[in-house]
């Protein structure tokens, strides 16, 4: 039998209850995503039968033609029970209620919540929520969040129990060069949870990567079976939210989560070889990377540079966080010296100082220390893309007659061709290569690195964390497969 | 006397050696920066005489028509001793030498860089650099490095061993907010050092607080004596990038900087009440809040949300980072429940769950709280300006006619409304506030809120980790004042 999620994130069709033209109502503003994005059919549904967003409406689920493989719910609590009934009748197998008010308000929430999971059993209902923002896949367009996608499919799984992480996210995702493969919120887990999605996504062939944010597991010996078989063939990262005095209480309000001591979770991610994230910028950091890069197969790191001061803080955090920054061998450093400028340092990191020499800091030198030495993998700062000669441009045109600004026209061009020659050489070798930048999209160079699967961490500490979670992954991977 | 850096900082006059019409050149690049928005006069040198980018240029320092403020230095470094003594002959007294290839490059470039240093002395020049990146005063426009000032000056004064943090940063400042009121680049520290930008930074009224980049101490006694003497009135944050092996030999070759272990900087740190911050993106971060922030009197946080996700990562990174986020009084959740939707927390967080009356969340939450509870400070999560809805509408208008968009003005009008009595309010009370945020300033609100002191940080720890500074650095005053 299909996972009840594979019909929920790939519907063909899909009833929308709670639909509105008024766009100061969230069901107006949820459907818009969907009439957006989705590639599927859309029933709104509308007591009046009056059309809703340019949509024909139906005034009841009883209404409908036929079943639709997903209905969203969108209305006040009461009156999800006798909407879950109609859709029993109509023969509806999925649905997802985005309706908050139950067992996370307390007593009687939690009698509400009881009496849709037994309607949802009786007619063999699986649902995601209530209290939840439904789901997105970028793929099939399918996004019953308030906000955009924006970015292409990707290979990072989300599973969170807080909506926000899967819908305010996405603009972020699209400022980090994320592409995600699903992303569901789980709500109050009332019915389908975070288990049944760890064992859907592990076995999803387009998530590489599942990224998991916790306020309180509910089975937890079913997590650490289902969480034990993925990790070894697909690295798993998590943040846990609950593990404080305070960040209980917030997470029993906000989900209705009993949550534990923060030990015991480190403990269970210990135990099944989950990565923990310390943040939630952390999470998709290392999301991105651990869904696009290869394995690091050593700890040895080489950083090059066209800065010294971000060159040293990257070789400092390699080496507190347990990654090593070895010194390159006599023979690379002067193969590097011929080409370099006199200035540069060679030894690792390899700072070629202030040149904007793209060739050489993109390309050349990579292309020499991975062909010589044994690096696990590279880190590169020091990419100003045509953003920046442009704002200079700008900031000086009303002041200087006849600038021969078409240089900055060769310069654009130069720099995204060294781009292009460092991604065709990325494709053919099989080592993960990390940017770290302070700058983020608005630099075309670097939208165009994100496009093509090469990630850029904004900062120094940031850049190394991902790759120190490549090697994590991978001592999980060696010791777990033994 | 006048401190040497005040010249240096607040030049009438620079004359620039190494100027270049051509665009490929770093000399030509430099002053782009200085002609951009420089307030005082500027005289290339230029050994043909010709004109250099629209400007009259002098054939050498001693054609120029008398002693200028300052001079600049950009020319190979066998070149410089020379142009020294030129300018000592001129009168001129002060100069930043950008020019690279000293003690940081072995035994020939420290003799090289003391023959510099003797003639300065000779002729009671005091110099920046060399290797260095030369100064920053958003003020009079003066700008010797590569990139382009983009935002108004501020509050925090910026002293750095490496020439990127001050200049390859000025675009990521602008996309944070941040305003400086002075970025000094030390290099080689030849001549000029860190403890003197240090004590002068001390006595400067634009800077309110002082971050450092340091990769080795020269002079560790007098900085110990003049850093004691600053954190009791102006907070001091620092990055130290050379206590690990990978980071010292990084350091050595890029501003020859002798480092010492991390232990040691650490104590050194504690002991004259500077804030350690863990990275460069952190530097800044709590530098915004710092130096834009009124004291936190107490370390009882209020977090005001409209999303659960975020508001529980917020109360769990305080209290693990040692803040509390404390019940409020039965009273104030009564008068809370009153104006907040029926499935509102009331506790603390505060969660209007996904309510986007931002009057209520901008304005009316945090009035009552800060009117009624004893608490220290707030953390707000959940503005989505201007930018979310069009993005929205930009999604679907090709897919629904007549959408009736105009309530999108409204909304837009309705959300900056309430960051204007935010800001008024903020105004009249003397406690921070701090914003949590997924999106930078591509969303109008957000830059809103920028622009007038009300920092917006990217994520929750991070948003946390600088409330934790505003308290850390309450009780090194209190402790250094006792």
């Amino acid at each position: 039998m299909e996972h009840p999620l594979h019909t929920i994130l790939n519907p063909k069709s899909i009833a929308f209850v709670g639909a509105s033209s008024n766009l100061a109502k969230p069901g107006a503003l949820h459907l818009l995503s969907l009439i957006g994005t989705f590639k599927g059919k859309i029933y709104p549904i509308h007591p009046t039968g009056k059309q809703v967003l340019g949509l024909h409406t139906y005034k009841s689920i009883l209404h409908l033609p036929g079943p639709v493989d997903l209905l969203v719910i969108m209305v006040p609590n009461t009156m999800v029970p006798a909407l879950l009934k109609q859709a029993g009748e109509k023969g509806i197998k999925h649905a997802i209620i985005i309706t908050a008010g139950y067992s996370e308000m307390g007593k009687k929430g939690k009698g509400l919540e009881k009496e849709i999971n037994e309607i949802a059993n009786k007619y063999n209902i699986r649902f995601l929520g209530p209290n939840c923002i439904g789901a997105v896949n970028p793929e099939n367009g399918l996004n019953t969040t308030f906000f955009v996608i924006k970015n292409r499919p990707g290979h990072l799984g989300i599973i969170s129990q807080s909506g926000s992480f899967i819908t305010q996210t996405l603009h972020y995702f699209s400022n980090i060069g994320l592409g995600i493969s699903k992303a569901i919120s789980v709500g109050n887990q009332a019915n389908i949870d975070l288990v049944d999605c760890l064992e859907y996504l592990g076995k999803d062939p387009a998530t590489k990567t599942i990224a998991l944010y916790i306020e309180g597991i509910k089975r937890v010996r079913e997590f650490l079976k289902v969480a034990k078989r993925i990790t070894p063939k697909k690295p798993i990262i998590a943040v846990y939210a609950g593990g404080t005095e305070a960040g209980a209480r917030a997470s029993i309000s906000h989900t209705a989560s009993l949550s534990a001591k923060d030990e015991l979770y480190d403990g269970l991610f210990k135990q099944t070889g989950i990565i923990r994230a310390e943040s939630i910028i952390e999470l998709f950091d290392i999301g991105l990377v651990l869904s696009t890069q290869p394995t690091l197969n050593n700890n040895r790191i080489c950083i090059i540079t066209n800065s010294g001061g971000p060159g040293a803080c990257l070789a400092d955090q390699c080496e507190r966080q347990g990654l090593r920054v070895p010194k390159l061998s006599l023979e690379t450093q002067k193969c590097i010296g011929e080409i370099t400028p006199s200035i540069s340092a060679l030894k690792n990191p390899i700072d070629i100082t202030m040149s904007f020499d793209y060739d050489l800091l993109l390309y050349k030198l990579p292309k020499i220390v991975l062909e010589r030495e044994n690096i696990g993998g590279i880190i590169i700062y020091g990419l100003f893309g045509p953003m920046h000669m442009r704002e200079k441009i700008e900031s000086i045109k009303n002041k200087i007659d006849n600038l021969p600004t078409e240089l900055l026209a060769l310069m654009d061009k130069y720099c995204m061709q060294a781009c292009d020659k460092l991604i065709e050489f990325k494709n053919n070798i099989n080592k993960p290569i990390i940017f770290s930048s302070l700058t983020g999209p608005e630099d075309p160079a670097i939208k165009y690195l994100q496009d093509n699967n090469i990630p850029v961490i904004l900062g120094m500490k940031r850049a190394v964390t991902c790759m120190k979670a490549l090697w994590d992954y991978q001592k999980i991977k060696s010791y777990k497969t033994q």
